[in-house]
């Protein structure tokens, strides 16, 4: 076997590998993944955390989940703002898809951002104690978006910590 | 203190336990609570499950989201149907609710129904393996709506198990 040839075999190998993956990968929990401004990364593991609501943004012609993780969820189950720091909520968005045959029904299509809030009442103390990352196929958007978040936070969601979505009981 | 004024105590401290308790209570899972036809009753902690995928149905102004046991979730992220007995699959369904001053976005309202399936090859071969319920404030719905389950089902997801929701990536 040339040495070309071990390569390809190596790049099947790993390509073979990557696709029993059973979930998207390219999160990678690295520097490369932390969001400007903030520093907030994608968590690990968020797409196993528990449902706190789901939303709808008809602009974008997308659906919405919100999950948090354990600390987020004891919190809106003792009903209790603001949040502790270490909460943090995870925002997915996809594409709205109808469903073949059955007029106003509609599913999730491909996946567009991922949006995520830490708080850190101390490092984030300057915008009401929330980091923000948006992210899209895993990589963060730039510092302008970013800077957009806590002035629309701030304006629409001040009276719950600053958190648009409530517990979708 | 007289039997009236006892027994109103007595309700009032039930009322406190109840009104303290995290989420919404009335889905006892007793014989009361069994859908007709199929016997299905909403399992208990289902709101804890993880997130399968969200949806709507803008017919009934609805958003909705999909959770699953754990038997359900391997088998999603195994990519592998039919599904295996014991997959359990909850749609909660909400009103669509805008956020104010945030045009065109939408968040959950009040919840409407919680429609459950529940997979056993042997028990419930007539209906390709599942069966159905569907609960409004946790009662389920009479006989003639449950009797309706299966066919749009087998018209519109048979390539899929039956199962009208893939998992949101």
């Amino acid at each position: 076997m040339t040495l070309s040839l071990k390569w390809a075999a190596a790049a099947i190998a790993a390509a073979c590998i990557t696709a029993s993956l059973p979930f998207a990968v390219g999160h990678a929990d690295d520097a490369a993944s932390a969001a400007p401004i903030f520093g907030v990364k994608i968590p690990a593991g968020y797409r196993d955390w528990k449902l706190i609501a789901v939303g709808e943004e008809t602009g974008l012609d997308e659906l919405r989940g919100v999950v948090g993780n354990a600390t987020a969820v004891k919190a809106y189950q003792d009903n209790k703002t603001p949040f502790p720091d270490g909460t943090t909520l995870v925002k997915l968005a996809w594409k709205r898809k109808p469903v073949d045959g059955l007029n106003g029904a509609f599913v999730t299509g491909p996946a567009t951002t991922v949006q995520v809030m830490v708080k850190d009442s101390v490092k984030y103390a300057a915008t009401g104690g929330w980091g923000f990352g948006r992210f899209i196929d895993g990589k963060p958007v730039d510092a302008a978006q970013h800077e957009t978040c806590f002035a629309c936070h701030e304006a629409h969601a001040k009276d719950f910590d600053f958190v648009f979505t409530h517990y979708a009981h």
